[in-house]
């Protein structure tokens, strides 16, 4: 039932549970917290839309007839071909958690460029530097 | 006539305007000032398409068959979902000006976000971010 | 609950109630057979999340802070500088029905045109032409 | 002064010129009658905005500290990243008329596809066809 | 060496392989033979640019460090929030021949639609008509 | 031969060079040592689709049957109306370089606000910016 799934604040719950799985750089820190603080902010703000859509996100990428982990890439390439750094840095940290190398990440960054053309190259720039960013924490 | 109704400067002049209506936070003046001031230069470089455009910009968001306050909205979702923060905070600062609600806000964002998918929730935190701002300075 | 509302399949159920509205044009006939078939066979697929989207897309256009009215003039002008010619056909039906009059939706291509520059023209040529077609039929 | 320009209805004007210049194949025939038929319809909707926008384009593309023809290579480009095929149309046929070469073109379609993907591809097909058509006219 | 490489034309030459994979119908045949016509007229036309373009739209989607199959569907959904019917259909097809399932291809677009929006529901009609065709074929 | 031609990183070079032609304001070099850094760590994670992405580039913006001067003003349009801020920074270097004037630089600005519509227009402001400190290096 979507009222009552929606209570749960998935988005929010689930950057919980990722800051204990790792210990985060300033960059990863500040991203996470204001992304986590405004997501609270506008699940408060109580539009059932904004809420369903905010569930729709969450039950999206899970495990089907494709996997969670290439979902996460599907995720991905989607946000690099349509430019959102935010949405890219967010499918970058599940794609690190469920262990996607970074060969693979760069075939992903090679798709979207190819596709998406040369002005997703500064978007790549700034995922790279996420990327190696995560890399570092463990 | 074109040339004196741009001679006005309309864009900058209404940002003087509103700064005397109410008193601004740091980061709604520092928004403000560097548009004013980029505008002016703008105008300055005096193209006269690029001055065209700005004179239409000031004259479409008026009163007609739909409310200015109609026009507005349709300015904001239009900015949402094309996914412009700029563009997006000036058409809520207006929106502000012409007594929109915030649960009338959040059903703008509903749309933007329905129409534009979830690369519109990033721009949706930093808009709702922005509309509490105006909020607070009441 | 979610699934109980889904097997309503709200989509295709508003458009064969819109087919008893008003007697159809060739053009608006062939635009809404092609949907109402596909959009069958999409819920036919039974993807949870497709089938959760297009239930969503129904429940937001309704009544509510914002009048469903005001909602659709919202659609269309998202639909418009997005370049959807296919959605933007779906909000002029609705618009069509909710009594919104031709200055009106000019204005909706106006703000469209401005925010979203003259790549809209062309789909603002054949929106006018559907918008005609609709009123024809009266 | 806008209203009086406005009434040349210059974008029709201008195709009726153009129709003049070189005999048409049935398919740039039929581009330009919809354009054409719908631009009228358009103009004579009567929203000033429109009006304003249409009387900008035909202003924006001449000669200036750019020449025309530097400006129609601009606006190709444009339309092509932006992926509008009408647009892409539009200024191939300027571009025909300003004696810009097939080799030029080829150029334009380079920058174009590599700042904006292997999705303008489908459109460069088309956009070569178009061309093509349109130098098998003399 | 690229010169040598582009001399393959690897899109036509790839296209021809596929047509005696499967029969095709009508609807295939078209859009194929369209594609197969005017790529090699944009070969033909011999810039280099946009021969290396094509090269590594060819070379992209091969085994590495993610599978061919995985990329495929990466290139799909890219093509679907980016809207370009004849990319999806392009990648529709290699699915298709890479085995990949209906299920998964409708996890495909249940991403395409959630991050890119409704606005991807039109070419989700189209792309799964398309598929419903090539599983016709088998 | 590509290998060897990517090798030579192509993209890292000319940033260095260009850095020995005229002296640099803190916002100019700020904006280049990031792009310089980053790019050689997207080099050096050697992927060949990227490396050939960026070959690529570098080899498009060549006299040939348009002048290099003539494709660096239609990437920076491509650019404007694709709306990425680091990508027209990059070609208003470019521009400058070659000896664009500030009037020329305006009627590209003119059509880019023009084709790609207002939301062009909080880029242009950056734009203008960011060529003034160009010009104020001289």
């Amino acid at each position: 039932m979507y009222e009552a799934e929606s209570e749960k604040s998935p988005l929010s719950l689930s950057f919980q549970n990722k800051s204990q799985i790792f210990p985060m750089s300033e960059k990863i820190q500040e991203f996470r917290q204001y992304r986590e603080k405004m997501n609270e902010r506008l699940l408060a703000a109580d539009n059932k839309i904004i809420k369903r859509i905010f569930n729709l996100d969450t039950n999206t990428y899970v495990d089907g007839a494709l996997s969670a982990r290439e979902k996460e890439l599907l995720g991905l390439v989607a946000s690099m071909v349509l430019r959102c750094d935010d949405c890219i840095k967010y499918h970058l940290e599940t794609c690190f958690e469920l262990k996607v190398t970074k060969d693979q990440i760069m075939e992903v960054f090679a798709v979207a460029n190819l596709v998406g053309g040369t002005i997703v190259i500064p978007h790549t720039r700034r995922a790279l530097e996420y990327w190696e960013e995560l890399e570092s924490l463990i």
